[in-house]
């Protein structure tokens, strides 16, 4: 049976056009063997910023979520907006919310980092449809669909590959949001990777000051640093990278820096399954 | 005697110009028994982004805030930095230390808070030397000088004339990086002033998301709102204003909201002391 896949847009309004695009992707790539991409209709409102208001957007999220047969719940794109569901989603979820896979970056790591909090096993970081309008974006779609549909090996972050311990990737906007928060999940022993996109470098040193200050993050098993792109410039010049800015924090924490990640706002962008692997 | 304040520069790097000005404005505003405003020579340095690398600038709020011959610290200005020095200061500070007032505001809040939560009783939020090179700046500064010097009601921010509570203020993305560090003070029952400027409104959102949702916080007496400057647009426009935000995360978070507070990124930024007064 061919695997059903349902996109749920949780931020900022997209693309209504991407469906289609996405879909003929989708043939090509597993001829025969498609999977069945559904976009909720709720992803096609608009309220002012978001993709519908909350009560849309957490209600399509619910929709696919508890729905036994969807395999999968793929984030449409990022933005804003996905924090805002998190206490509406959270009590509504059924048994069946925990048996498929869940898909995004970005805007989108506050639901997966709050429902890896709840317990659910089969969260990962990458690409969303949206990235298929990207310069390239095929190939970053091609990744997700080979993970959503086949958990192939190629989709994921090569450092998995030579480091067993759990592992778990965000947007260090977002992971530093969920500081403090009680959806915070907890990481003990996880390398976390993060990964930031237009933003000014004394927002990642300050990003990065919070997130290696809480004491819950400091027991991570270690910091991988993804990429850091489209740096708004700093006048003066902030004087430190974000990988002297990242070590530096590491080190004054106690934290191991791991080295880089191969995540990021990017057609390059590989996929991190949250959790233990095997 | 006349008092002394010694000026420190826990941020971003300065306009050594200023301290004439103040000395000046000072001398004018206390005819007889100026305050002698000393600014410590490290504040000059620049280090990239910085006002001295973060060693100097440790050093030179420790040598105000621990000599016994100053009646108060005075931050230059914000930007950013003031974070980066909080685990390097809060070991060395000695009991004169507690003696003393600190006045800022803005990236200065990252230390104020860090001071709050030691129980150091004479902080306050408001006007920076730095206030003096706005349009109209020198009424902002001399708020704050008679704040430091005569501790004159006129210059506190007026909700606290009528609301017996003890109260603090920050500026919200400050606040929200110190959320789930061992720094955030405790705010129970304490009437909380935020303040933003030059965000775009999906940020103080999300701020309001992490404020509000944070447990430690969710026990203050109330939140009250102030000024929002300079929000940068939002394309598509948000859809909500700042206090329609504000409302909606205290709403959903069961905290009062309780109006606006005469705090801000502005020459009307009035005084706002660290917790009951009396």
């Amino acid at each position: 049976m061919a695997c059903r896949i349902g996109v749920v847009a949780t931020g900022s309004r997209g693309d209504p056009t991407v469906a289609a695009d996405v879909q003929a992707l989708a043939e090509r790539l597993f001829p025969g063997r498609a999977p069945e991409i559904l976009f909720h209709p709720n992803s096609a409102l608009v309220s002012g910023h978001f993709a519908g208001d909350d009560a849309a957007r957490a209600q399509a999220f619910l929709d696919v979520a508890n729905d036994p047969g969807f395999d999968a719940l793929w984030v449409a794109r990022g933005g804003y907006g996905a924090c805002r569901l998190i206490e509406k989603v959270l009590p509504e979820l059924k048994p069946a919310a925990r048996e498929k896979a869940y898909l995004g970056y970005s805007d989108a790591g506050s639901l997966l980092g709050a429902l890896y909090g709840q317990g659910f096993e089969h969260l990962a970081h990458g690409p969303m449809v949206q990235d298929i309008r990207r310069k390239g974006g095929e190939a970053a779609v091609a990744r997700a669909l080979s993970w959503l549909v086949d958990r192939s090996p190629e989709a994921l972050e090569p450092s998995l590959a030579e480091d067993a311990r759990p592992a778990v990737a965000f947007n260090l906007t977002i992971l530093a949001h969920l500081v403090g928060t009680p959806w915070l999940p907890d990481l003990d022993g996880h390398v976390l990777m993060v990964e930031e996109v237009s933003e000014y470098m004394y927002r990642i040193d300050r990003d990065l000051f919070q997130v290696t200050s809480s004491p819950a993050l400091r027991r991570i098993a270690g910091l991988r640093l993804g990429r850091c792109s489209d740096i708004v410039p700093n006048d003066p010049d902030f004087g430190l990278d974000e990988v002297e800015v990242a070590r530096s924090w590491c080190s004054r924490a106690g934290i191991a820096y791991l080295g880089r990640a191969d995540v990021g706002h990017d057609i390059d962008n590989k996929v991190v399954p949250f959790g233990p692997r095997g």
